[in-house]
């Protein structure tokens, strides 16, 4: 098992310019690297505003593949830097096979890992299940310079299945970039309850699995003034347990800092031992819609 | 479905005396119906202070089968007052063979659903599996006079498999029998966080699955003044977005209640809609023990 290691988790804005959204993050991970992180995520499609609130045909035009333009840019600040960098990109796979995908790149600037985004959301605002079909990579975890990682991505995040499934294959972090907001009409209302489940789910897979989490989303309101998305923040890392080491504001663009000690794994799945005692013979029906 | 219900959550101290015991449960279970309880559960192997603090093979003539002498009382009260009761039994099936089991007694006395706990702890001072072998019932929904309603029983509440396939089973609400306890020496520097994780889980399942969650708990110390276990009640009902509606102290003998509506189910799950994209063609691995 390998040491410590610092987590820099990168909260933005993301402007209509693609190419100015992509040098601000390269900027970020330079920071965050200056700043010691050794594993910096990127929030979930950083690249563009989040297009899926409406659906558009012409929207197509802002994927690219993976390797391409964008991950051969974050390989290169990766090896510059020497630091594992975890990036959310809208992946053409094909014509008319898209996905929303999260690549990791090791701190030589190798491509190590790509998920594919299973849970794909349909609501208002978040039109993706038009634009991303299903992954069809599994729920990955790989190794890195630093340890073993995973990444799934936003919807994915309200699943325990999928958590439950980076975790079976050794991951130490699992990281989430996301882009969620509130609906301005609703935040008064709802938004804090909204975000009080967002946090507690993704506290509740740290704790299920003993692993740390690290949750990294947007922030700034996208769209029409009366309406569209404000995206929420809240960018957080949480520990084997649950508790919340570092946690971003919900309007500022920041960078949190945490560190992942596998001791900390061990403490933890010594004394809560979950894995143990999983009563594997009893789980089959977890592939039906329903049991009725 | 059915209508609106209120749940009563009976959190008790046991005392050495099974009598005792059985006889204030069904005091709780009656004042709680006068406040309006359609539906009461009581706390892990409520009949008994936790006798897991140790290994005797004495200690298995507090079991009983189901139904049997604690049941029958239980159904008798259930009747009277026409109250679902939950009640959580140190099951004897057979000469070595034990259950630590959750009874679902309708509101008419009849016996409905037995529970036989399936996630089984072994840590210091709660050396369950010399008790009580794994169950072999699944995990089960039943219906009754309110509504349809599940139980797991304490260490299950750490799996969000189990809590899924009750849902699956179209549970309204997931009620957790529980005895869970600071140990002294531990309580200044983990008792929080140790508190907090366990909420948090039965939350999350609350969040994960669009269901209420209910946990009940002990109070009290048991066992040698300066070591032993002091069970940190603060047994709670949550919403089907994990909101906590009704929680309970830490110390004290109290019934909290709560309202389920099944119309807040329906609103939730609607407006996040995670029963829809589970994604059960990608969840098969979930029965293995480690992907490695």
């Amino acid at each position: 098992m390998a040491g410590k290691f610092t987590i820099g988790l990168v909260q933005m804005r993301c402007t209509p310019h693609p190419k100015d959204n992509l040098s601000r993050a390269v900027e970020r991970i330079e920071e965050a690297a200056r700043g010691g992180a050794q594993v910096v995520c990127l929030q979930e499609l950083f690249g563009s505003q989040y297009f899926c609130q409406r659906e558009d045909a012409a929207l197509f035009d802002l994927a690219e593949p993976i390797p391409g333009p964008t991950t051969n840019v974050l390989a290169e600040t990766a090896r510059r830097h020497q630091v594992v960098v975890i990036a959310s990109v809208f992946e053409r796979r094909a014509a008319g096979v898209y996905h929303n995908s999260a690549a990791v790149l090791d701190a030589d600037g190798s491509l190590v890992s790509v998920y594919r985004k299973t849970h794909i959301p349909d609501d208002p605002l978040y039109y993706e299940k038009y634009y991303f079909t299903p992954g069809d990579l599994g729920y990955p975890a790989c190794d890195t310079r630093v340890g073993r990682l995973g990444a799934l991505v936003c919807w994915d995040q309200w699943y325990p299945e999928a958590a439950r499934l980076v975790a079976l294959r050794g991951a130490q972090v699992l990281f989430y970039p996301t882009a969620i907001g509130w609906r301005p009409s609703e935040k008064e209302r709802h938004g804090r309850e909204q975000y009080d489940a967002w946090r507690t789910i993704q506290r509740s897979h740290a704790i299920a699995n003993g692993m740390y989490v690290a949750a990294v989303n947007r922030v700034g309101h996208e769209g029409p003034p009366k309406g569209g998305l404000e995206f929420f923040g809240g960018s957080f890392l949480c520990d084997p347990f649950g508790v919340v080491i570092a946690e971003a504001s919900h309007d500022r663009e920041e960078i949190v800092y945490g560190v992942c000690d596998p001791a900390r794994i061990e403490e933890v799945r010594r004394n809560w031992p979950f894995l143990r005692d999983r009563r594997i013979d009893t789980y089959g029906a977890l592939t039906a819609r329903l049991i009725d």
